[in-house]
Formats: structure tokens, C-alpha cells, sequence
């Protein structure tokens, strides 16, 4: 009997003490980002925790830490490394609240209300600079290139869905460019870090990396999707926000492929005039399910899906790499 | 005859030499920058080059190639670093002018008025990040943990200056803290970046640090002063923009802590309670005057300028070292 077995006689499913193992990981990871947080200037972490305590999927970190622990790599800094990374998305969550003028995030009010849009902004520099400390203590110049990279494309992508924003004209091409920017890009680099740091060879540094792309694609869509589908309770934040704000998702633009002439106008006037009336969205949601436009969003989800998991070829099977299945089913599945 | 002689028989300052190779390099930053605000969405571009076109002082990198050349270092990472180091200057004045709802600067109107706080608010982001691709691509984890450093230490000092604002109870303490944040660090990084990449001895370091530290420290009362004794036209933005977002600056500080009664309730109401109409700037000013507040805050600026000019003592004398001390008379004496 090995020091790793269960003292009982219960037999522990295999995904389960690694599921275990991974809660202490993560558990590591959430006292990294509590510890810097900590700042002299009381409205930090004040703010900060206000967010980080509310929640949220630590979807990031977590892959940071599996993709880490599936190459045998220094959980140590795959602990730092995964702070780092949720403290990027932390930040542009901060900033996306002001620059989307947000009243909810994850179940509460956002930031910015209780804090002010001035606040909102400076404490995300703040996290964002705290990253970059913490890649730099990491000491690799791999890994900051990663991060550093994927942050310039995460702004370019926010900026691209500002540009393309109320813009009828906009193509799905510019919708994936847009959430390949935003949301995939740290998806990727998060998975990337892993291998890196455990000193992989290049092929299985870019299958993860497409993996994580993959999945932050199909996550995104997936988020879209909710938007229209979900419940305020469930979802932690108002549904019709992107409606609202004449964002143009996946379910919008499936729908205006398909939209007749007098639905073209409806779509004009709500999105591309911004001229809306509080009976506007449930005539949206109407249009859209009409055309099947949200099955038709979430099949494309799970193109990248089945993408993504077939990245994971390059890698044997194990229960790590189950946990990595697994993670595209909860994204395709989830309801928040 | 050297080569290094002028082939006339004209003789030429050595700091007009100097000067020349320094316009050189500067030409090579301003390049650099151009180069690195570009990006595929055509948004990114058009404001930065909006801001950046619109010129600005250039000290930042200035003191950069100034402190790289000064211990002859390689001025093509310095052209690289200067960069890196007003991209992260250009972000925090982004966002800024969007924290502050500015409306002018540098004698255009603020980028946030023109294309939107939410642009605002994204390019900064995105500069931020080219910042430290742009070390990541110098390679130094020295360089990257200084400049990281710094940008954490100006974000906790825009959020002190934050909490500060129409707080009356702010000392001069409170406001050193928040200056010394907010503008002396990156001054004391952009400087200190020179001699560890021309890989100097820690005092040499430290010194320059210091210079850089304290010639901030003085550049930023004295921006304070003029923002209640310049004129518009040549500060490039509005004058009393501080007293009118109720910012607690050297002048006002000082003036309150030498106030009467009658002006103190002055304070309390147009700073205190935001309740200001027209004519209170010229009051304010007045009451800054009769206490001779502007001259206290120029003589705190001019002990921060000797203090700075007292850490050039380890550097032997030099037409560089000259260009140093003279940064610190414009600093002192500039009207805009």
C-alpha cells in the first residue's frame, strides 16, 4: 500500500484526487492573488477583492495550472504564473465594465457603480502592472513575451468590437477576429504557459496553445449565445446587455444573414441607429429564434470544441488530459 | 585633426555637439514609437498618433537616452527603452484625461473627447502592453522589473491622488506620497534604466535613481503651480482644471494651512463640497496669492531640483552631466 492510496477502503475515482490536488492549486493560486492585491492605498484592494471575491470561473487559471501539472512542470510557478494570468483578465474585466458603462457583473453590482469609472480604471492598471511583477519574479522572457503579447491582442480585439460596434456591416470574419482578440488570445497564452514552463517541445507547445484558442473561441461564442438565452439569476448579469449595447455577436449576425427586409429595419433601427424601446429585445430574441440563430451559434461553439479537443492528440491519455476534455464540455454545456 | 573636429574653423560647444547627437537619437525614439503604435486596427493608430502627434515634452525618454549615453551604453536599447517608457507614459495620460474628464491637452482637445472614453481607455491598454513587449524584446528582467515596478507605484499613486480629492483633511505629506507616485517614479525608472543597461555599480544606480526621483518630484509642483499661475495658450490645456476637480495640490495646500476662517469655509465649500460657481478660481487664486503659496511651492520644487542636481556628484563633469543639470533649470523655470 503506497503513501497515495486512500487509508479507507473507498475507492477514489483517479479525476477525483487530481481534481483534489487541483483544488489545492487553486487554492495556492486564490492566496497569490490575495497577497498582491495588498497595496498601501486602501481603495486597491478594497476594490479589488470586491471583484475577485465575488467569484468567477478561474477558468484561466486553471488552465494555466493543468496545463502545467500535465507536463510535470514547477507547480510553484505555475501558481504565480496562473495569479498573474487571472489578474490580466481581471483588469480588462475592470476596464470592459467601464467601457460597456456595466451595472452587473457576477451576481453583484459592478465595479464601477460602487466605485466610480475612475477608480475602475486605475486599479485595473494597477492588476495589470502587478501581472507583468509577477511574470518578471517568474523570471521567464518566454512567458512574458506570451502575456505581453497577448495583451497588446486583447486590447486590439476590445478596440475592433468598439470599432465594429452598432455596425451593421460588420461580418461574422470580424466577429471571430474580434473574440479571437478578446477572449481566445488569453485562453491561448494561459495554455501556452504550461508546456513553456515545463519545458516542452515546440509541436506540443503549439497543440496546447491551439487547444486553449479553441476553447476560448468556442467560450466566448458560448457567452454570446447565454446573452440572449440565459437568465439574469443564473447569468450574474443583465441578459440583453450586448443587445443593449449594439454589440455584434454571433446570434445577431446569424440572425441578420437570414433576416427579410422588414427584419433588416428592425435590426437598423435597434442596433445600427440605437433607437430601442424596452419591447425591442424580446422582438430580437424573437427574430433570432426564429432563424435558429442561437443553435446555429452554439454548433459553431462546438466546432471549436471538437478543435480543441482534437489538439489533444499530441498527448497521452491521463486524467489531466480528461480534465481537459471535461473543460470543453462544462464551456459548451454551461448556463452561466 | 580627428575626424570629430568641425572641418570649418568654427568651434562648436561640445553640448551643442552633444545636443545634435541627442536631437539624433530623440529622432530615432520618435521613430521607434511610430513604428510600435501601429497595428491592425486602424482605430489603435489614429488616436495614439493624435496624442503623440500633438508632441509633448519628451522628458521621459530624453532622460533615458541621456543616462544611457552618459555611462556609454548602447543607445540602440536605449532607443528601444525610451520608447518603452513613453508608452507607458502615454497610457497613464489616456487615462487620465479619462479619469479627469479632461477636455484639453497638450493644445488640442483630449483624445477621450474625440474618440470616446471607451477608446480612451483601450489604446492605454494597448501602449501599456506594447511597453513591455518592447522590453520583453530588449531581453533584461532588470529593465522589465524597474519598469514593472513603476507602472504598479503610478497606478497606487493616481488612486491615492483619487481618494485625496476633495479631501481637505490631505496633508503634505499625503500629496508628496501621491506626486511621488504618480510622476517622480517613472521620472526615477526612465533614469535609473540608463546605467543598468550600461551595467554600472549600485550607487551609480542609485544616484541616478535619485536624480530622476527628485527631478520628478520637481517637475510635478511645478505643474502644479502652473495650473493656477499659467496662462492657457501656454500650458496647452485648461488653467485651474485642479481647483475645478477639486485635486489637492501644492499651492491650495499650502494656501490652507496658512487660511483664515473665512477662507478656510472658501475651501470647504468650492473643494471640500464641490459647490463652485465662476468667479471662485479667481477667488482661489487670490487667496493663493495673498499667502504667497505659488513662491512656497516653487521654492519646494527648487529643494527637490538642488537635491536632484546634488546626486550628479558621483558622475564625473561631462557636457552630459550638463545636459542633466540644465533639465533641471527648464524643469524649474518652465512655463508650460
Amino acid at each position: 500500500m503506497t503513501a497515495l492510496q486512500p487509508k479507507n477502503d473507498e475507492i477514489l475515482n483517479p479525476l477525483d484526487i487530481l481534481q483534489n490536488q487541483m483544488r489545492k492549486d487553486m487554492a495556492c493560486v486564490n492566496e497569490m492573488i490575495l497577497q498582491h492585491m495588498q497595496s498601501e492605498v486602501p481603495l486597491i484592494p478594497q476594490l479589488a477583492s470586491y471583484l475577485i471575491a465575488a467569484g468567477g470561473k478561474r477558468i484561466r487559471p486553471l488552465l494555466t495550472l493543468s496545463c502545467t501539472a500535465l507536463f510535470d512542470g514547477d507547480m510553484m510557478r505555475a501558481h504565480r504564473l496562473s495569479a498573474a494570468v487571472e489578474f490580466i483578465h481581471t483588469a480588462t474585466l475592470l476596464h470592459d465594465d467601464v467601457v460597456d458603462d456595466s451595472d452587473e457583473r457576477r451576481g453583484k453590482k459592478s465595479a464601477n457603480v460602487i466605485f466610480g469609472n475612475e477608480a475602475s480604471v486605475l486599479v485595473g492598471d494597477f492588476l495589470f502592472s502587478r501581472a507583468f511583477q509577477l511574470m518578471v519574479a517568474d523570471g521567464s522572457l518566454d512567458v512574458l513575451r506570451i502575456l505581453s503579447n497577448a495583451s497588446a491582442i486583447i486590447a486590439e480585439g476590445e478596440v475592433l468590437q468598439l470599432a465594429a460596434q452598432n455596425n451593421l456591416a460588420t461580418t461574422m470574419q470580424d466577429y471571430k477576429a474580434v473574440i479571437a482578440g478578446k477572449t481566445a488570445s488569453l485562453f491561448a497564452a494561459a495554455c501556452e504557459v504550461g508546456p513553456v514552463i515545463a519545458g516542452q517541445d515546440e509541436a506540443t507547445i503549439k497543440a496546447m496553445r491551439e487547444y486553449g484558442m479553441n476553447l476560448g473561441m468556442a467560450f466566448q461564442v458560448i457567452d454570446d449565445v447565454l446573452d440572449y438565452s440565459a437568465t439574469q439569476e443564473k447569468l450574474g448579469k443583465a441578459v440583453g446587455d450586448d443587445f443593449r449595447e449594439g454589440k455584434m455577436t454571433a446570434p445577431v449576425l446569424i440572425a441578420i444573414e437570414k433576416s427579410d427586409a422588414q427584419e433588416r429595419t428592425f435590426w437598423q433601427r435597434t442596433l445600427g441607429d440605437k433607437d430601442q424601446s424596452d419591447a425591442d429585445l424580446q422582438t430580437a430574441k424573437d427574430i433570432i429564434a426564429k432563424h435558429g440563430a442561437l443553435e446555429t451559434g452554439m454548433a459553431l461553439a462546438a466546432q471549436y470544441g471538437e478543435v480543441a479537443i482534437q489538439q489533444l492528440d499530441v498527448i497521452a491519455d491521463s486524467a489531466l488530459k480528461e480534465t481537459l476534455v471535461n473543460l470543453v464540455s462544462f464551456t459548451l454545456n454551461r448556463e452561466y
